[in-house]
């Protein structure tokens, strides 16, 4: 399939750079800027030389991208809330032009699902966006597989930063402010990590599990939220007492989405440590499934983008 | 999709059960002596009743099954070793009439896999076999869709039956000849436990999983097996000693498959519990993915037998 790339992040960066191996061309790879579009397909190291460099990608604009032969347009540019703009605006664009889109941008997913879907269903095109839900771990996919009536919830740790954090928290007896730090010089968080300590990074991801399950219904506003910012250290050291400890736990069902800290077994499932995600798949005929592994990263959740563009039918 | 179910075991019985909530139509279901045929849809509830009161299921036979019009033919005879008989000529039969094939039967992908893909490249059909490794657990699509090239290695538990001895073993302080029999009164082991407690079981579908990872190559006899008869209570006790236990694992990788039984962390991943299964998926680009859940059952089975029916291409 030949590839238009919203979006030269970590994710789209990484899609560009795996595209070759899963068989794929890369036509056009566009940031906030500028772009790089060939029909032929783009140099992509260069490209990816320049974007590193600082230097722009490439002298076209988003235009061109769009006037491009492609079959998939991959919208990996930053997820915003409401609107959902101007991730909703390409999606859109692309279906209208009977393309398809993978999605690794939450913002339209969670927000405005019936609207995507309506488009969808008016296009030859299709959408698809494993990447928006928890990275290299092949939810949505199961979730479709086993077909969405026959799964009746999902619950989890969707947010790496945020089990990170109170992951270190548990282990070194250390407070919250010293770890979040802690957790900036490793990357692990943002400079601006308010989305992920606060709970609505994880809360998207649910917000769009809960919209898979009950096809639509749900945007954030709809989740009950909590975060992780005032759990003090002496939480972790009374769970741990217990045996338990806590973790920012979210849950996705037909009627629903919460999401916020709770206390879980020690050495239990949904006790996954560091940056590690995992989900619990609860089906009607065969128990419970639990799938962990890395929830974020360019190269995981481009793993996801290139699986769901593997699984697209031909225009 | 018309499904002809060849097998009235708990996976035939189940597929048949579940077939309808999937959207499917089932036109055949055949155990060993007969067979009810109806190409606009057989009466399900009335053959399964017809089976567990021990009465025919019809009066038709497996020459009618083949005649009749059905898109995938369910292969879920018992499994069979070496020739793999009869499961692999009934394979070969519906694949040189253009058909689909989805097996649950382990012997035909083990034993004879590059001739499977042979005749499936011939074949307007293709096949699927999800439901030969790990029963609900989404692990030969998940390698499928993160491309069997990106895969390195695929390493767990597999066999729900050992899995379930060691776990009452160690939890109980108990001898292997006194928990085998629990396990037969509970229907976790069968009367016959031998391909369970051999590691044979396990190895079949480490087998099929170095034959999807290298594209053909191996078969059971290429295993190193070990099982689990000859371990004391006294091992088990020793391992709890130092925070571990034991478990019978499997790794397959594109060189080669050995399962047998180790040690590991008391509260790692791969001590997993009771009859669940696990995998640890290793990937060039995504890291560890792990997934566990009800690796057998006819339900659990016959979910992963209609996830590949539903990833089927129309013909």
């Amino acid at each position: 399939m030949k590839l238009a790339i919203l979006g030269a992040g970590d994710v789209g960066r990484s899609v560009a750079d795996l595209a070759g191996d899963y068989g794929h061309d890369v036509v056009a790879l566009a940031d906030s800027t500028t772009a790089t579009v060939d029909d032929d397909g783009i140099d992509i190291d260069g490209a990816l030389e320049r974007k590193l460099a600082g230097d722009a990608l490439g002298s076209s604009d988003l235009e061109t991208v769009f006037e491009a032969d492609y079959d998939v347009l991959v919208e990996a540019t930053p997820t915003t809330l409401g609107d959902a703009q101007p991730g909703f605006s390409h999606t859109k664009r692309a279906l209208e032009a009977d393309r398809h889109v993978v999605l690794a941008n939450k913002g339209p997913v969670a927000e405005r699902y019936e609207e995507l879907r309506a488009l969808e269903a008016a296009s030859a095109g299709s959408i698809r966006f494993e990447a928006t839900v928890g990275g290299a771990i092949p939810i949505l996919s199961t979730v479709e597989d086993s077909t969405p009536q026959a799964v009746t919830a999902v619950r989890g740790v969707l947010n790496g930063t945020a089990n990170f954090i109170l992951t270190r928290m548990a282990a070194e007896g250390l407070d919250y402010e010293h770890v979040l730090a802690e957790a900036q010089d490793l990357g692990v968080a943002e400079a601006d990590p308010t989305f992920d300590v606060d709970g609505t990074d994880a809360a998207l991801k649910f917000v769009i599990l809960a919209n898979v399950l009950a096809d639509g219904g749900f945007a954030l506003n709809d989740a009950t939220v909590d975060g992780i910012q005032n759990i003090p250290g002496s939480a972790l050291d009374l769970a741990a007492e217990d045996g338990r400890t806590i973790r920012l736990i979210g849950e996705a069902t037909r009627d629903g989405v919460r999401v916020g800290p709770r206390l879980v077994p020690e050495n239990g499932p949904l006790a996954v440590t560091g940056t590690r995600n995992i989900v619990q798949i609860e089906t009607r005929n065969a128990g419970s499934l639990h799938s962990s592994g890395r929830g974020a990263g360019g190269p995981e959740t481009a793993t996801a983008v290139l699986s769901d563009v593997g699984r697209l039918p031909p225009l």
